[in-house]
Order: C-alpha cells, then sequence, then structure tokens
C-alpha cells in the first residue's frame, strides 16, 4: 500500500519535498495546492499528479496525509483544519509566530488525536543524528554541556525580517529544538543576549542579529548558543556535546573539500552556502522518516508539541534580553 | 528535445544510472535489456519505460544514445554495433580486458565517427573534478608530481579476480586515467612492483593485491600510486598534487563525520565502505556530461582513445612487474 | 647589562620559571627563596645562584626584579614590599582572591610607579597569540563574537578547592583575561551559571564545577566561556573569534599527532594532560616579556590592572550565580 | 656520574646539540673544538667550557664521548680517530659520500669495538616514534605498505649541490633510514625516477631535484618516497604506514596552527620553515639517547652499520635513476 500525500505550498521547500517523495517508493504524490497556479502545476507535471485545492484534499479519501510548506501564518489554520480530516501532518516549523495560537491548535491537535510531525530538519541531518546516537550508546556518558554554533552566511533582506518573527523564533528556534534533542532534560531557564552588529536594518526593525544565549535543565545540564546573522565563511553549524565521558561533535560540512597549500599557507573551501545545500541528505530524511511513520501507524517525531517548546523557549530568549534578566520556564 | 537512452545490462551500475537519468530532465530511458528478465523489468518498472533487445535497440531511430554496463567481454562488440548503428554510447570501463581488441573497437569507433564515453567516473568526483580546476586555475603552477592512494576495503572473491584481468586492468586502470587526468602531459614510462601481502587466493590465480607504481612524462613528471585490495578503515581514495608554486589534495570521504573524544583519544568513523557510496555523485555527474554532450552534439570524454591508453598503461604495469623492469611506451 | 632577577617560591611553576631564565642570555637568576630550605636549594645548584631571603633580595641593589610564584595569599603583601623597594615585579595570578585586598595593593603600585606584571600566561601562547595579531590585521573585520573553551583534565583535590576561591577565581580568571585579550573593548555585563556535575566534594565546598558565561561589551560583543573540571580527553583549550569579515581560531594542541586507522575509525591521540606541557611556550615567553621589557625600561603587561579587573569580572560571576542574574560592572 | 662530551664542529648543528646538552644534567661539554676559534668560543663560554683541539680530546682520558658535527668528508677519518682512543661517538649523517670509505671506516669500528651512534634525527620525532610505537604494539598488524613525503621547502645553493653528493646522498639518505625504521625489513631492490624540474642549476652539476622512489623487501613490503627540493608550503615530512589491520600516519607539523575562515575559505598558516625548527624535539631527543646508552653502556642506534646501509641505498637509487633499471642489492 502506497501512502498518498498531498503538498501545500509549490515554494523552494516544496520542491524539496516533493523531490524526496519522489525518489520514496513507498509513498505519493497525488495533489498539489499553491495560490501561485504555475508553481503548483511545475509540481504537478514533474510528479505526474494533479492540481488541487484545500478543500478537495481535505474532502479525498484517499489521501493519507499532507505536507505543510505554506506561509508560517497559515500553519495553525492549515494544521487544524487537516486534523479535523484525519489526515497524517507533516508541518514546517514554526506552527505560528504566537505562542498562545499555537497552544491553541496544539489543543485541537490532542482533541482530534491527529499525527503531527513539525520539520524540524536538523534533527534528520546524518551528522547531528550520528551525534545523538553515540549519545544514546553511552560513548560519552551523561550529558553534561551542550555547544550549538549557527550562523547565517548573510542577514536576510528586512522583508523577510519583517515577518520572521525576529531571529529567536526564526533562526534560534532550530538550535531549541537542537538543544533539547540532545540535552536529554527539559530546558527551565533561559538567558539571551541580542546586539545589532551586523545590519543596522534589522536593529531599526527591533530585531537583533547576533545573539549569545545560555539554557539551563533542572539538573543543571547547560547549552550555549550563538547565533550570527552573517558569516563571511558560510553557512556555519556545528554542535558539540561534552559529557562525563568524552565529548562527541559534529564539524561543519562543504561541499568540496579539496586543500590547496601555498606559501599563503592550506586553505579549504568556504562551507555549504545555506540551508538547502547543507542540509539536503536531512530534508530528504525527515520525509522519509514522516512517510515510514504514517505507513506503520507510528507516532510522529518531533512532534507539535515540540514545535510549542521551542517556540516558547524562543519568546522565553526575547524576554530575556528585552528584560536584561534570566527567565525561568514553566515546569 | 528530450534525448532518448536504452540501458544495456541492470546490474548493480545499471541500476544507479538509470536512476541518474530519471532525475535529468534532459533525457529519459526509453528501454532497457538485459539477459536477466526479471532485473531488466524491475528497473523498466520504475522508469516507466520497456525492456527491449539489443537488436531492437539498434532498428529503433528514435534512440540517441545507450548505456552500456553490461559483462567487460562483451563491450566491444556493443561498441562496435551501436557505433555502426549511430547511437552516442556510454560504457563502463574497460573496453576490452585485451589491448588489442580494444584497438580494433576503437578502429571501429573512428571510422564510423561514433561519439563514445568510457564511465571513468572519478573523473566526475567533485572534490577531484575541484582538484583539476585548481591545477587549470594555475593555483600550484607546474604539475611535478601526483601521489595516488587507492585502496579497496577488502579483497574480492576468487571468481572477480578470475575474469577481472588482473590488478591493473581492473582496479589501477582507474589510477592510471585519473593520473594522465592530473598529469597534463602522456605517460611514457611505467615500473611497478607488485606482491601478494592480502590474500594467497589471489596469488595463486597469478594476479598481485598490492602494487606500488611509478609513472614518468616525457618532461619528467611523476605520478605514484599505492594500491591494495585491503583497508581495514574504508574505501581509501586520495590523490595530491604538488607543483611549481603549491600543493593541492584531495582527502577521503566519509558518510558521517562526527569526533568522539574520549580516554582513548579522537576518533572518526570509518571512510565510504565501497565505490558505491563513495562515487555516488560522480555517478551522477557523469551520466549527466554525457546527456549534455549528446544534446549538444559536443566531444564526449574521457573517449574511447582515454579508454585504450589506460589499457596500455595496465599491460606495461604488468609486463613491468613480471620483467622486473621498467617499461617503455610507444610515442 | 645582565638583568638580574630573584625567584620568590620554589614550587612547580618557580622551577619552570628557573629554566626559562636559565635560558635567556639577557638575564640571570641570583637568589632564590623559600621557606623549604630543600625546593631552593635545588633551584639555586642548578642555577648556579645563593638561596636568600626576601629581606636580603629587597636589600640588595644589584636586583632588578623579582618573580613571584610563592602562595596566592601572599602575592599582594610581596607585590606592595617590592613595589616600595622599586623592584620591577613578576607576580602569577591572582593579586589576591579578594577584590579589595587586590585593589589596595594596585593603589601602592601605582603610588610606588613600580612595574607590575601578571602572569597570564595564556596571553603569551604562541597559537593565542597568532589569533591576537589576526585579529589586529584586520583578517577578520571588527571582533563580534569571542568563544572559549576550556575544561581542566580532571577536577582538583578538595584541598585545593578550599584555598582556590571558587571556579570564576581560580579556573575561569584565565578566560576572562583571554576574553578581554580578545574582544578589544571592556566587559560591562557577566551572566553566568554554575553547577555541580562533576564532583559532588566540590559542591559541599559551596563551589562549582561546570560553568557557562556570557560576558557583554558596551557596544555589544559578546563572548562565551564553557568551563568544567573535567575532560576525559585532556586539557581543553580552544578560542575562536567571529568578526565582521570572518573568524579566526585555534584548535587544541596535543604532545603527538599521530593517527591511526582502522575498523573502528581514524584515531588521533588525547590532548596534553595539563598545563604544565600545554603551556610550555607560553611560560617561556611570558619571562621572556618580561625581562624583555624590564630591560628596555618598558610597560609591561599584562599589568597589575589586567589581575585587578579580571578579578573583578570574577566576583561578578561569582553573584551572578548565587544571585541568579546579571550583573553589570560599574564603568 | 657525568659523562663528559666533547663537540667536535661549532656550526649550526654544534650549537643546537651544545644547547641539548646543556639540559641534561647526565651529561657535560667540557670541549669544543672548531677551525673557526670565534665559533668555537661562542659555545665554549656559554656551555662553560674550554677551547681544544681534537689531539687534546683524543689524549684527554676524562672524555667519554664526542659529538661529530664536522663538515661530511672529515667524519670517517675523525669516527676512525675517536673509535681507536676508546671513544663513544655520535656522528652526523652520512658517515662519508663514498660507500668503500664507509666501509672501510666501519672496518675499524668493528675491530675497535667502538660504539658509533649516527645522527638520524628523525627516529627521535615524537611523532614518527610514536608511527613506530603502534607498529610495534601491533596496532595495524602486519606492515605491508610505508609512504614518505620529504620535500624541502626550496632549492640549496649550487656550492651546497657540489659537495652534497647528489639528493640521494644528502636528503633521501634519511627516507632510506626511515623506510628501514618503518619496515621491520631489510630492502632488497630500488627502483628510482629523478627529474630536474625545480632548478635548471642543479641539473647541470649532475644531480636532480625531484624524484620517486620505489624500494621492495624479500617479502614484498613496499616503500613509495616521494623527494623535491621545492614545497611553497614549507618543509613537508609526511609519513604513513599501511599494515593488515589498519594504517598509522604523521602529518606535517606548524609552528602555529591557527585557522582563518573567510570567504575565500579556511586557511592554517604554512609548516615550519626547515629542518631546524621542524626536528627541534627530535635533535634534543637524539642527543639524549646518545647520552643514555653511553651512560648505561648500551649499544647505540642508530647504528654506524645502519649509516652504511642507507648509504648503499642511495648508491643504488643513483644507479638505478642513470641506468633506467631496477637495482638489487645484494643481500
Amino acid at each position: 500500500m502506497v501512502t498518498k500525500l498531498a503538498l501545500l505550498g509549490a515554494g523552494r521547500i516544496g520542491k524539496v519535498h516533493a523531490r524526496a517523495i519522489a525518489t520514496d517508493k513507498r509513498a505519493k504524490l497525488v495533489a498539489v495546492v499553491d495560490a501561485m497556479a504555475d508553481a503548483a502545476q511545475a509540481i504537478a507535471d514533474s510528479a505526474g499528479c494533479k492540481v488541487s485545492t484545500i478543500d478537495a484534499v481535505i474532502a479525498d479519501p484517499d489521501i493519507d496525509g499532507v505536507i505543510i510548506c505554506t506561509p508560517t501564518n497559515t500553519h495553525a489554520d492549515l494544521i487544524e483544519r487537516f486534523a479535523k480530516a484525519g489526515k497524517a501532518i507533516f508541518c514546517e516549523k514554526p506552527i505560528d509566530l504566537d505562542v498562545e495560537r499555537a497552544r491553541a491548535c496544539l489543543e485541537v491537535v490532542r482533541q482530534t488525536g491527529a499525527k503531527v510531525m513539525l520539520g524540524f530538519n536538523r534533527r534528520f541531518d546524518p551528522h547531528f543524528r550520528a551525534v545523538r546516537k553515540a549519545i544514546d550508546e553511552g560513548k560519552i556518558g551523561t550529558v553534561e554541556m551542550v555547544t550549538i554554533t549557527s550562523r547565517d552566511p548573510g542577514p536576510p533582506p528586512a522583508e523577510y525580517i519583517k515577518v520572521s518573527g525576529g531571529i529567536f523564533r526564526d533562526m534560534t528556534i532550530h538550535d531549541f529544538d537542537m538543544a533539547r534533542f540532545l540535552l536529554g532534560e527539559e530546558i527551565v531557564q533561559v538567558f539571551a543576549t541580542g546586539a545589532v552588529l551586523v545590519d543596522k536594518a534589522i536593529g531599526e526593525l527591533g530585531d537583533y542579529d547576533s545573539a549569545s544565549l545560555i539554557l539551563t535543565t533542572k539538573s543543571g545540564r547547560q547549552a550555549m548558543i550563538s547565533n550570527s546573522r552573517r558569516a563571511s565563511y558560510g553557512y556555519d553549524q556545528r554542535i558539540e556535546v561534552h559529557g562525563s565521558l568524552g565529548s562527541v561533535s559534529a564539524e561543519n560540512q562543504r561541499p568540496v573539500s579539496i586543500e590547496i597549500a601555498n606559501k599563503e599557507g592550506y586553505t579549504r573551501p568556504p562551507l555549504h552556502d545555506f540551508f538547502m545545500t547543507r542540509y539536503t541528505e536531512a530534508y530528504a530524511a525527515e520525509i522519509s522518516a514522516f512517510i515510514d511513520s504514517v505507513e506503520k501507524g507510528a507516532a510522529l517525531s518531533p512532534s507539535a508539541e515540540d514545535g510549542l517548546i521551542a517556540l516558547q523557549l524562543a519568546d522565553a530568549a526575547l524576554r530575556s534580553v528585552r528584560e536584561g534578566k534570566v527567565v525561568s520556564l514553566a515546569g
């Protein structure tokens, strides 16, 4: 039995997910929905499926699940509608920029018993997964300190910043989820600093472009996050976990790994230019995991609740910066 | 206009090429041929094309080119038949294990003016290509010394060795081509040592499992090749080019690049397990290059002649080991 | 004119400094003072100088400078006495565990116009110096974020902890100085978390063994420090500075840098076992810099004031942990 | 009982050895001999010993051993004279540029039962020693293939080349010894290519500046050596040993190991500039080993015979290049 999927949103990430479905024999893309008819048609042509509408997808009993890649402000509504329609749901992060809206959405998810997976793609990066596996296998003993370095190659345009929800909800949110994925305990306290060092335009919009954070768990485990909207050397994505018996780390990835030696020294090329090339394997693996869980009727992970918690951490971080104090999370 | 291709040989590498064609919008697989009906059918199903025969492919005017992945002893015959039929040809290396047979085949290729590309996939590895690009851009000045390390993870079964043509025609042949790709001058002299250090069964078949070679060009440029049929740490594939202004190298690749630190030290995982995972991108890129050249009517490279020269170098190496002397190649 | 020096304190670090003086032609050790007669005699024998007393050193007009390696609680007194005696002073960090005592000592230093250098040896590590040089040369543009990882191989005995002044005054103090060395702006705000994850005995003494800190400067530059009293893989000492044009980092050092590859992967040996082997070159270079400055009558750096500021940062960190809030430093 | 040593030759390497003796409590330099009175006096002053003559050293019953750092053409004569005088001898490589002269010298060594150690300093490099230790501990199983890369930063002046004995006796000789140190079997066959790619002046003197060699042992173990008189990126000194269970390698060393990342990529500084800085620890360790063996009356290693064998391999390599054939060594 092939799992039949509909794609909502035919933009850049929608194409990536369509391709992932195309290479997976267990699933088939049967419908594409997008306000931009051309974009929807292009994916439909390449996948050999039809262009459709949200209502039609909801009404179609043959469709098992949906992949939501629409703009952020539609996520919560769509999750609720498809939850009520009994479809399995994969939704890009975040659920919503507003915690209360996300919480309400989660309530619908709980009531309907819907299966929802949030697109925290980095959990599926083979290198980061291997870090987690090493932890699970006891290779480093008890986790004590997590260090996450996450820097974009360059600042986004002001238009993006305006609707992004700010650095913590847009960028750090991935690192909050990664910290939770690695710490093995819930975070109870957040401290964040934020500064405008890269682009004044970002500051004028009330946002930050450089941030440092410390997260702590109940037993005292600590995670440090370093964020910047600019890294001349490429998309900087590193994690390191220090434990009682040792340490495990995942270094940066680059598309080409030659080294040129001359009188200036030894030079390796810059890193990947951004997430589309850096996390290619992760995007494919998360869709594969979604298909796998839907096929088996298994629980989806990361869940909608994971999405809510990451959002709460982002809110806490913002409050920490604005109020200049440590913020505790309600247990 | 989509380039229509037929696949001859539905084995492991045939599947890889079929997948590469499937993801390339400029081409379409229209026929699959294999003595094993099931294997052919499986690829045909997945590609949405028909199972066919060699004769039918030859007779079909709509087919622009063929991908030959059949056993080595059929390569020369098939190249000749498709050359006469006016098809563009991609053929896995080698043309034949016998230089004279390969030479005769090349004669037919010349007479028919056929376009033939040999499957020296490593030329399309992104890291090795970047090495060559650095040379072409003058980053290391004049090439002086090339070092190639090429070790299989473990020895093949005796059945494989028997039909392989020996280590130089089977394994080193890739390194001969890579040396030529990087040296920028034709090789005029070959010295090789061969020993049986890994597996006595290989020696009993008259073959070697460990070899060191020095190749020299007319102006004195030198290439060193180190081959072994066993490397406990994975598929060892490295190149380094030293020139008048510097050096460029491509290190080994591994599927997962974490590092675990503990009281034993700092450990990174083993390398790729073999060529199918190590050269995934190279296989896709070579088929893409084939399609590109066929579409544009451009010359194919690496050519059938590149295939013949690599074979001649393999023969020279074998003679060098057997006679214990340096072997010069006819200019 | 050879600079004549006296050594106060003939313990482990005293021996290191005596050796550094012995290999420097510009200076000569002429007196050693220690309550332990045997220890003093051993160094005196090897240096070819006499065992002496503090009073005698003060009274000797031929002695240009002193190296103070006595227990911490004697530093401030000795600095004051030698300052009044007009000797150039090199003193191991810290000036005192108590900020007020240190401040009073500094007042004497100012009044006497004495030249005092504090033993923040890491500033003289060739790798860290090269990081600073790269910054000074504009290689990374404006400094934005500093990351310091500093982990001891294992927790010290309870006896040491008792007199250490706690992790911030004993261990992090080096990192505070390094952060200042690299940030290029004074730190105005400190946030620290502290936990007992390594050794309960440390917690029972009211100290912490694991700490994460964020330091910020007026313009928003950020430094993150990660401290642990345990690292199974050796003495973990790394710095990284991210700026507007790039990043510069100094990785860990190891005494032997081979790599063994086998079916388990690729393994390099553990790091240096602790500061005596890790910072060998730094210890020699700081004494050389002291001799150099004394000879030339130049200002000494890092200064007593640098010592005081590091101590104030340590106090701020402790307050931050204890009160669970951000601590601002008086401008 | 302190071992009393005399130094013959007060040049660059003589100074290095004098310094090594000065830091070793078990030995004392008591005499320095050099035709250049100033050079001898400088070392004597710094070591606190006297300037002397060869005859006086021979006649002095208090002197236990000599360190010979005089020009190559005096080595054999001095070894013979000090051997007859019953002194322990450390002599820089080579014994002589002429194999017959070296053989005759060795005969005197044998007859007198003198203890002679040859200055193959690289055996004492901590990284290379760790490679050998890993082999001895069985970490890589049976040794199969050794790869040595050895490149000078730049070509020496013509005056040096003239008296050097050529690249194989001057430069490769260290690699021959290293190959023997690592192979664990005697070399029975040598193949070498030589070319002039770097400096025509070297070719005009009948020498080569670029060479590739393959050495084989009786059981088929293989060593490859790559030599060049130029490497823009510094003094290139690497070894790698591949065995039945794995591989062990020692990478290049650099004085400063920072990394700068910017839009051009990730750059580490060049390597050490030459042997004086690259092999600092090795020089100290070899003198320490000499002192240790003399003190204990133990056999010296590497021995004069090791020196002779390396020279024979150099001669075989030269013959191989000149005659264009493989050269077998008399068992």
